[in-house]
């Protein structure tokens, strides 16, 4: 089940990347489960990596590797996390990416690793070595599609958007591709995501947007509350576009550029939340009126976590007295109550920290019943607005969790 | 559902204390829904009340009425939270109380109420009032387990519990009762809980007892993560049982008496979880090896909230990948992950931050096919404990809370 999502169409090509998927017997059932993405020489990579302190070896290996040498390959598994593996798993993480360098005449350092999948199991190194040679036969520029329905675990759509931006006359172009449905609330970082670009642009200013566009999307969205031990987010560009190298960011084409590439990163992080494990509803949770940042993130977070709010949306009730105990339990002490505002769309549901004047329950209900729905609280306190995106709390999610294993 | 719970039998009565039940026609269909609990002139009260910001009208009348006047009668209504209900909600409040004053001679502020139900609907004040002679004339000293049935919501079985204590060659009784099923988990306060003594105390004791005796019992559950508006714990002693004044702190006999209160607060807390909204497992989960508590709460409640962890649970399956994220996950930046072992039972799943040598899945799932498991995850890092209870999350949950409106 996923919510106002449909496969994605027509994918931009990136110059100067490649990519492949095939089956490489991960799953007990045959699926694409393997994927390789090629970058051309001369790239720039940012990335960024969850912050869960039980991370992954993938995690580990692909930070190290950012370091040692610039990165010619992803090289990502599903079925498995190489989680919870101890030091084998780092050095099954570098066997496959050692493997890949012996077939393609490059450093294992080049490789990144990315694994998603069962914790806790050793990473099938010899299945993943065995399938590489028709990886790298296979690349090609218009696989992105088969590349995100290849990285998917209990997602039931494939997520993948592209974009274009005008810089300095040139168009440059953006494709990404992501995966997720459930163990999500990215901190500080994402899920998997790899997002790719044409555009000539200096490193430092990549990492800044991608830090900068990663907090603003795949930072503001969770369904289940539970960070992953595997989240990153991969931005590559290749330069090919042939742009006059973006290396300002008070100029115009860094602005319109980072734009884009915040739009792209929320139009995946908001496709993880629509095929959230269970959704049957999208719901988006703005603070405003709030002192700072982190009072309106910790308000829209207890709200969007809170098992009462989310089961109150599942069954298209508009019980706002979940919404305001949540509120009323956020840790803000000194929050005055009585100025607390409360809306689902445009209908008024709190006015003032009490039920509103003019709310019946034929208004609220209407709203509830949409599978998209705008909740906003007014703190009317301050100038500051948040704004997340979650999913409700199904049978489906019980039923997905209690038979799958993550 | 509930978990390794029956109705509770010998309860013991508590002189100077009475109690009434009856149905004020609050719910559509009858049943008890309105309690009354009168207290002996010359007891002695204390109370902790939620620290949720939007908490309910008769939490902050009960709260005043402490202040002003010795308390004489507890007046509780299930059905109906009077919370989110403005100014109106106070004086609804208030005015049961002064209806309850007036019949029996004393003052307003003489009376405590509480309300526990629906949020954001007006107390049905003339129903209330209505039952009230009723209630007034047909006081009791043997009806505290009609008394826990009365106060129930979503509870599936009442929960009351007594203990006796030697103080000084003088045996003091102890009864207590409680509800809470749902939106659990109490915050520097408890549920709705009526705890009463025969002991002869100081006010002060009898205060620092129950501050004490919550933050180890009430103040160490969770079901769902979300905290009530209306949490409020009494203990009450009438001092009846002419036992010398415990009026210091370091004899024996304040420590007896501690140890009993909190051992029925503990029991009265384990019954919450034990019956909470679609429990089908009760399960402990104890931090230990940190360095101070509020690292060993975080991991405990991470786990204990984690709605993967909690399916995991539902489906007996020892997904210990889960708990492993889940305490990567709860913010302790320094932790060494390295270090960390995890137990189900007597059961070693994680060592040293991966699977343990000699976990097999066959020990693993014996453990998670009971009905009360203990899980215990040791920091190794410092000498400091913590424990605490909570549920798994079920279809079941999700059912009641699609359904029933808090």
């Amino acid at each position: 089940m996923s919510v106002g999502l449909e496969i994605p169409g027509d994918l931009l090509p990136i110059k100067g990347i490649r990519l492949s998927v095939t089956s490489a017997n991960i799953y007990a059932e045959k699926r694409d489960d393997l994927t390789l993405l090629e970058i051309s020489e001369g790239s720039v990579v940012s990335a960024v990596f969850t912050k869960n302190l039980f991370c992954a070896a993938p995690v580990k290996v692909a930070k190290k590797n950012l370091k040692d040498s610039p990165s010619r390959y992803c090289l990502i598994n599903t079925g498995n996390a190489n989680a919870g593996t101890g030091e084998q798993g780092n050095i099954n993480a570098r066997d496959t990416c050692q493997a890949l360098a012996d077939l393609t005449g490059s450093k294992g350092t080049e490789v990144l690793p990315f694994s998603t999948g069962i914790i806790g199991e050793d990473l099938p190194v010899k299945k993943i070595n065995k399938a590489l040679p028709y990886l790298v036969k296979n690349l090609a520029d218009d696989s992105w599609l088969s590349a995100a329905k290849a990285i998917m675990t209990t997602d039931t759509i494939p997520k993948a958007v592209s974009s274009q931006a005008g810089i300095g006359g040139v168009t440059v172009s953006i494709t990404g591709i992501a995966k997720g449905a459930g163990m999500i609330r990215p901190d500080m970082a994402t899920m998997l995501a790899f997002i790719a670009t044409d555009a000539n642009i200096s490193k430092d200013l990549l990492d800044k947007i991608l830090l900068r566009a990663a907090g603003k999307s795949f930072n503001r969205i969770t369904i289940d509350g539970d960070t992953s031990t595997n989240d990153a987010c991969i931005l590559i560009s290749t330069g090919k576009a042939k742009n006059n190298l973006i290396d300002n960011c008070n100029n115009d084409s860094f602005i319109d550029f980072e734009n884009a590439v915040t739009d792209v990163c929320c139009k995946l992080a908001q496709a993880i939340v629509r095929d959230g494990e269970g959704a049957t509803k999208f719901i988006s949770i703005a603070v405003n009126g709030g002192k700072e940042a982190e009072e309106c993130l910790a308000i829209a977070y207890k709200i969007a976590e809170s098992p009462l709010v989310k089961t109150a949306f599942t069954a298209s009730d508009a019980n706002w007295g979940r919404i305001l105990a949540a509120v009323g339990n956020s840790g803000i002490h000194d929050l005055d109550v009585n100025k607390v505002n409360i809306y689902i769309d445009d209908v008024c549901i709190v006015e003032k920290g009490e039920r509103c004047k003019t709310y019946t329950e034929a208004k609220g209900n209407k709203v509830m019943n949409q599978d998209e729905i705008s909740l906003s609280v007014n703190l009317n306190r301050g100038s500051v607005t948040e704004e997340i995106w979650t999913t409700d709390l199904s049978h489906e999610y019980i039923t997905i969790n209690a038979e799958y294993r993550t």
